[in-house]
């Protein structure tokens, strides 16, 4: 049986995502990435208050998005994210595409590090806390 | 003598602030808004920091804009906040105009309360901590 | 038979809309009043593709945001929009609640007016089209 | 003689770009380098209005930031942008230090390609439009 670390969300841009040209600023991505992520992490009982909770704020420490389409006002776009690192760093990697034509519109992945709230010490193995709520082997 | 409890500032907005019409869109008026009164506030050492230091938060209860003419990019605009009441609830006016032809470009003001970060409670008297602040007597 | 000209979404605050009090920056409000506004007018038919189509652009005017109480991460909110002014003006009048108590958290409302994309003029009454798509007499 | 296609800026972050842990939300960063890059291209004097009138977007293909450091309130940081790349696509690495200590917080890069405003097809090569206002040979 093969573990699943992956959830997909819908969305529609917003207005104010919108730019001159009509489309989405790039900039704005960062937030879709952000809303998989956190809906992913959710499902695991590991979104931001419990992670807080747990002792560790889990800072983005590499991001990097490759643009292949555009999004335009009233298109529908799907945001895959799926947890591909968990041992030393947490990194989930992103597709996201047209909800309707399934056409790739962009590719991307964070990095994030566990850091001690109380020592704000980075943790270069990623907390057990972590691998407890995936239901993964380090 | 009068007492002068305003300040001004300027700056142009960035291309992330355009919406499709190639103007600001009009929710970025708040950053500017913001944008002046830290730096006002600042000014009489009263700012985020040290207002969190004082033991208050000083959310915003009551916003208002009135929108007269559009921003561009590349318009240098100046944006004016005053201190208007400080008794019983901190009202901040500001005036935002073109820097270059003075013209009028909007008029807003915020409310904000004294919140004890302790008991959570709101104060009905602003606390003399401002009052002190900015040299005034309540 | 009474007319309807009122909508009601459903969201939850994202992680990057909080401020360092860990509840919802004010600001940000402007974003949920907006996606409440586009999705009411989208019922309509009239959301912003369809203003453009149509020759006109409707700037907001004046915005007022009274806040009552703050929202957390986590929190569901009900962003109800009614339009309650179409004759020389477009008034949108907001209602925010908390999703699950019905306590409320904030009331606004926004002032549009028509602007000729053409002309760049404002239009001193509501254009026609915006009557026939919202089934109103003037 | 060495040709300098960098440009330098300073800000502070605003509050408003502050998360609940009191640091700059890491997706803010992307508007940072969006002003540097503005500040610089329009030191050459092809910035976004000057992009859109030689017929041409460019549209960010690539982005990528590495995290270092973290930016707190009041914390001055510089952010220095340079060309690297002008022959196929414009590349620009940024550096984020701190003002004063110098130490390194954020290193990123983005990466554009023009984009034909009537045909919407991409350039392979960059318009000579580009090299002519940077001064440089293909």
């Amino acid at each position: 049986m093969s573990l699943d670390l992956s959830h997909t969300i819908e969305l529609e841009p917003a207005f104010h995502d919108l730019d001159p040209m009509d489309i989405v600023w790039h900039g704005h991505y960062v937030k879709y990435l952000e809303l998989a992520r956190c809906a992913l992490l959710s499902r695991f009982g590991y979104d931001y208050p419990q992670m807080r909770d747990s002792g560790y704020a889990w800072p983005i420490v590499d991001m990097r998005l490759k643009y292949v389409g555009m999004v335009s006002y009233g298109q529908r776009i799907r945001i895959r994210a799926e947890i591909t690192e968990w041992e030393n760093r947490l990194r989930i990697d992103y597709l996201i595409s047209d909800a309707v034509s399934g056409r790739r519109l962009n590719k991307a992945y964070t990095i994030q590090v566990a850091v001690s709230i109380e020592t704000r010490q980075m943790e270069y193995v990623c907390p057990p806390v972590l691998w407890q709520r995936l239901g993964v082997a380090p």
